[in-house]
């Protein structure tokens, strides 16, 4: 699935893409058979299960007000990795990244869901980490969509939410991009992403418009219009991606 | 693959298996890239992940002995379940039964390893469950020697295992047994395990001795007769399961 | 308090007993002043202080089922043991065997329990090793069954319970059995466990059904006939236990 | 200290201040006797105590490697906030939004230091804020320069650090910026901050370049104008800072 | 603010002081603007911030009784003192001194509080250390009275507790004494504090009385004289410490 | 074992014991068949094991310095007090009153040690309550000295501590006195404890100093006097504790 923004450069990437391609990207649906939504997303090697948890009833400080509650977990799985590293179970404690990962994906979610239209409902994300080779948060992004997508239908279904509200906005996908070798790229695997000088991930819903932005620079800081390309390639990958997210839902 | 050892019984089981019967058993190997074994093993609708991880050394209280170590870890995904399991992670701790049966996965494991053999190299068994339908452990056991077999020839073939050692005395696998509606069954879904009287893990090498027995008695206790045509079926159950691991390493 | 069962063998155990020998065995009853049961248990040098507490109500799952509620928890004083371990309480966290232990001794004395009879109300066993020389959680079910019918008594004395209600149904005790230098013993001492090929600990209630057979093969698999010998060899043993215990509770 | 970037509006935020103004900045070195480096910095009446602990070695995997390393912890005191939160200490564990603020100090830092020239030494800054109202990461990493830029110098005085080296490479500060009422504005004091739709935290170098851009839309997703307003406006609110810095550094 | 107690020395202090000298103490009012109460309390270099948080309602354990409860939490700031210390929020647990002190102080502001009076309110003292240099525990306790005085005249003004109530029967202050280099002295500094042979810390109320006596022989044990003249010592301390604490409530 | 101090009172206490009376105080040696000492005391109800576990070797801050380390840990079994506590083990951290005499203990055993002439070996002092009936934390110290003194007895037999050495400085001891009913009594029992207006902890040596003086206002605060006469029945009481080890150690 090319979708070709920029191919002046000559020079393949390590896995053949141009810079604006993203990764094979597979999203399988109702993966388990136990939760409300479960998708299985592939960026590539990396792969990601999503289960949507629909429960009645919201947390306590949110109980009467008639709005639902979407959140998030994030987790990897201790061979997901290259290496093998240990069960945050084990350690007793969550590291930040998970932190701030789980934080991540719940924001973005909840930036395409009316509460209100969800009423007193909560939804439940797991993201585990199966397989782990760069791209993990934006692929459980993107592949949670779908799994909360398939819960909120199962929730029509059953009546817990009425048949005329529409919970969900539009919907959402993220991508990362970084500048590799002095070149923005888009959908960037590990092996790219421990060289990468500046690494960025992008949401956005399906209209182009921006719920996360997260720049970071990992060697020297960047100038604007390093920026601004790899603001171009997210939004034109993000596009892509909320075409596939459409496809899968619509099978 | 039904294996008839009582066959007086006319009336079926939840899923129309006769009482010797295993669910349908699929052992996938090389599931993860990364992992130096890896094995999807399916019990019926229980999916457990086994990944095997080979490290130089040993942990510090076995070191300079010459001698391996094989460890397990056992965990379920929070929505492997019926209904969503907080994370232990989140929690902070691990529970009693997690403890219990990663333990029990590690030394059902060390008793088919010749140690010696091994030379000072590790293998962490990580067996996560990605659903539940009853059999997670016996199952958890079963793929996990397959993941452990691909670890040692991985190991073999790099050298860090001499060519003319045998770290695998033979293979183990097991099954879960259980007297339901007065009836002794094998390899119980989640439906059967719930209702069942007693409950027996049972371990076996593959020349039919036993490794572990874990009986429990659930509602009334069990006499030696209920005792012994358990265990009678629980050889049977682990022959059966010893074929297809050997056909699923033969592959 | 010897009970003979195999005596071919010539040659005594490291502490002169036959293989059908238990060590001698004290109950003794209201060691504690607060507790509504309390027992310190001894199995040879291994000492045990069992504590049963009665309060009213159950745990919240448990509210309005009419039902009461029996359940353990088990340690062990850092200096019980040979050499000192570490505080749980100072790791801050329980480990598996402890966890495991306290399943054990709850399950044991649930399988004795009526809890309809109970009504309502909890019984807390606390099992803590005050010295350590092998067969530690056997004693601890033995020990804990003496505190829990001394807690039951208190409660119907009280009226908790109804006069006429039998909560207890029977009595439950447990023994270790081994195969230590090819000859199937009978409740293990600390030299005798760490050199056993197999180590199986059963409980079993007066009338001699098994509640739980937890064999584990720690050097060579077994064989059926060797945990038949050592079946045969634990339920003569806990015969002689259920006497004791009722010896106990009759003075 | 106004610095005016959109004056096209003609109502004054709550404070009184115009779109592109930052709050009263103030930057007082040596507020501690004992560290190394220590900066109070107020933005507004968002207070934050940074501390730089200068120690010789570096963390176990980097030793060896002859660079330095520069970390950073942030934490809230209970009654920094308008209500009292529990402590992290006695809840036993760190939140996310701690964890996640904290690395973002810590590569903030790093991204300006060049840890060959600060050799195998270590610089801790913590950042504790003892009042919050609004922006207390960006006055965090505006300090925790300072702090860090005075203890380099202290180890530069004491030969740690030689006298040629350059371990700064230049300095970062951070600011934050947001969509208030449907307009861009500068610096949110923790009024704003809670009715933004659109809320970024921006951390430049002196010389303007991005070494962070976090932007998460509140409310409804943002688009590219906006988002390029409030860069355009956090841009030149970092240069301000970077002055403010330079002027504390020469007093 | 010298008080001569013991003028027979000639020898000076390390930092100047008689044995009697109290270190300059101030005590700053309304340091934060959110807290109810708040004091900057100095002794010599040690700092300490103490926050009182008044909530209503009392924990589950004293509703409906128709008091009030005070209580108290004590924390330093990594860098407070002459080396880092690690954070307890990071460590995952509160050390032993920590939970110490923090009852300590809580106990020693209690012993002045009618909790009749107050109500069913709850005031939480935070004392932070932002500079330690010996006596934290003492500046602690004397600032928190005045930020438990200023919460207790909040409550007032806003009707929470009736203008005719008197939660405060009197005030409360603390101080260290102890034995350097053969002499009594009066309020230790962190020197001092490192070489005293006995450490005592004294609670006393404006009238003279006891709240708590904490004496350790940190050398040789000490004898009822030496106590004797600790103790004189210490009461004329606080004697001094009430005045100002009463001359910071006038201001 | 009466020690008649203050006999002007003719109203005896709830248990009969004039106001200077000890409890019945039992030390038994040698209760643990492991521990290189062991003691039970029982201050009448109150019963503490105490054992005492020595190592070769020292904490790591110590190593090289030629000199040994003692140490204490404290805690109570849940039920030996009248309602059952929950294990700290399960709750995941030691609470603060726990750490306070852990601790205490600790600081009061090593004023009578000499470190140096122990040389680098470390003793370790276990004092779990089994039954708690007030004055666990005196019980505690005093029943320690005595499994102390006989570990030091066994190192110095094993030849790890010089036969030349004196390790042991003189004994020390502890015992609680307090103010109930306006009357100074010694050694409180649980009932009085909950009773009294002030309550404080004695430790003294064998040579009737003082090693911790610790008293607290449970109710009004205390004045000079009643400190003085609570120190002389302290000081009685610790004098006949001192002879009762003295005793026990000659056995």
């Amino acid at each position: 699935m090319p979708i070709t923004i920029i191919d002046e450069t000559t020079t393949a990437r390590t896995d053949g893409r141009a810079p604006g391609d993203l990764r094979d990207v597979k999203i399988t649906r109702n993966w388990l058979d136990h939760a409300e939504g479960s998708v299985l997303v592939e960026f590539g090697r990396t792969r990601v299960l999503c289960a949507a948890s629909l429960t009645e009833g919201v947390p306590r400080w949110r109980r009467g007000s008639g709005e639902g509650w979407v959140t998030a977990e994030y987790a990897m799985l201790p061979r997901s990795t290259n290496t093998r590293s240990d069960r945050e179970s084990v350690k007793g404690k969550i590291g930040g990244r998970t932190h701030e990962i789980s934080r991540l994906i719940g924001r973005s979610l909840r930036a395409v869901v009316d509460t209100k239209q969800l009423g007193e409902n909560t939804i439940v994300l797991d993201c585990d980490v199966l397989q782990a080779d760069g791209g993990t948060r934006t692929a459980a992004i993107t592949g949670a969509y779908v799994a909360l997508a398939d819960a909120v239908a199962f929730a029509t279904r059953k009546g817990w939410v009425k048949a005329s509200a529409q919970p969900l906005i539009q919907s959402v996908s993220a991508v990362s991009v970084g500048v590799v070798g002095g070149r923005p790229v888009l959908d960037l695997c590990y092996d790219e992403d421990v060289t990468a000088d500046t690494d960025m991930n992008v949401v956005c819903t399906a209209d182009g418009r921006f719920v996360e932005v997260q720049g970071t620079a990992e060697g020297v800081p960047f100038d604007r219009s390093e920026l601004d390309a790899l603001l171009d390639l997210a939004v034109a990958g993000c596009g892509r991606l909320a075409q596939l997210q459409a496809e899968a839902l619509a099978r």
